[in-house]
């Protein structure tokens, strides 16, 4: 099969974006090819176990994953698949939510410095603190000149943990109009789906365009070579997350680890 | 009485810093001046608590002072005097040791920052983040550029800070290695001192003029319009701690803090 270009997802450091122009769905995909994604979503789900566990035993290395996008753009489902063989230990999925009034009281990202992961350690932002330069925008609670000084904060706290050994790996879940009005009828027609339902979904889906706008601006002001987005097409759930999963797996092929010498001579051990 | 000059001791950004050339004692202060000290101290004491109850009434601003010295120059003292008559609601004191396992594991700013004040509070740093460019460049763990980075990082860390309503006062409580001698030998002699006593203070005292270097080399580099250091005069303990509370004031009525409007009508609700 032709591998997943990834590599064609990223966005290139301060290049203007308008995400109206990205595809929503694979490029063409032959129907071999997607016959071959779930043998292809095995092999990396293993290899992303061998190299996790390493990652985690050496304590060298840590990986954040950032996972943003519209509503049913698939980041719980994305997490749910791409992580269902893999040992918490090490891992943790952090969401978050509204700020809460303790949170409030502190700058933006207080509440995600505190659960960023140490070394040897796999976190998944399923939301992070890019929603605090999109909801208050769209909402039009701050200007833009305040914006401008959070991206300017994002990007230097996002060196700050590269620079501490923490790879960072953005992901953009970009799904359409069209798939996300699908994807919202399933759920009011699916009773088991009802308590996903929020009135706020429906608000924001008023604003898709806004909320377009918001997220290009965002993503070129803090896509850099330490901390790149990727703008992963979400309109296929096997391929998105077939993507996510490559981009993890490479992202941890790169660091080059190998398991800790051990601290004693294993040869003085005998079994009796 | 003459004014506590505490600008004086203020450090402009970037310039060149000697610490041997600055006083470990105030420019020559009369004895009539030295007996209205005790005074002084308890009119500070009094609009310190009246600006603090207001700084916690209103939650719009927050306060964090950061105190740094070599052992024995007074930090413990001077947290233990000037925080005398305020109440706890609303002030914390953090101390910050030897960084722990977890600690190590994550970026050094990743356990500073989960202490910082919400709006509201006044925070005291019982040593800081400042140790993190002081002891292992004295002990040759990290190369200059490693130590500029992280001066770059601090830089960014506080003005996210003060971005979001945080005064941030700096000082560093500078004692004579002739002071210094006085008071270690006091602990020594004195068995309810001796808890205090840690062989890392005499290992320190080895390293003196390395210390002072680093130390000025990071207050050059880490002062700010809105993240000053102040070089305090610590021989003397009341001058010192004089000093600190009138940078503390000063900052708090710069906030032009006033008590929060109540959020109903006081003249619905009648006494029976």
């Amino acid at each position: 099969m032709n591998a997943i270009n990834w590599s064609d997802w990223r966005i290139p450091d301060g290049k203007a974006l308008d995400l109206s122009r990205l595809p929503t769905l694979p490029k063409a995909s032959s129907e071999t090819d997607k016959l071959q994604w779930p043998a292809r979503m095995t092999v990396l789900a293993e290899e992303l176990n061998r190299l996790q566990a390493m990652l985690y035993a050496s304590k060298t290395r840590g990986l954040l994953l950032v996972l943003q996008g519209m509503d049913t753009s698939g980041k719980d489902g994305c997490i749910r698949t791409v992580f269902a063989h893999i040992s918490p230990l090490g891992v943790r999925a952090e969401a978050f939510g509204v700020p809460q009034a303790l949170e409030q009281r502190h700058d933006f990202l207080w509440r995600i410095h505190g659960k960023t992961p140490a070394l040897g350690e796999m976190v998944i932002f399923n939301r992070s603190h890019y929603e605090d330069v999109l909801v208050p925008v769209v909402k039009g609670q701050i200007k833009h000149a305040e914006c401008e000084k959070r991206w300017h904060h994002i990007r230097h706290f996002e060196s700050l943990l590269s620079d501490s050994g923490i790879a960072i790996v953005k992901c953009y879940l970009h799904i359409s109009k069209d798939e996300q009005k699908k994807r919202l009828q399933a759920r009011l027609d699916d009773p088991l789906k009802h308590w996903k339902v929020q009135a706020s979904d429906f608000e924001d889906r008023r604003h898709w365009r806004a909320y377009m706008h918001a997220y290009a601006q965002a993503i070129q002001a803090t896509s850099s070579d330490t901390s790149p987005w990727f703008v992963v097409p979400a309109d296929s759930k096997a391929y998105r997350d077939l993507m996510v999963a490559e981009l993890l797996v490479h992202t941890l092929q790169s660091m080059t680890l190998c398991m800790p010498r051990p601290t004693l001579d294993v040869r003085d051990f005998k079994m009796k």
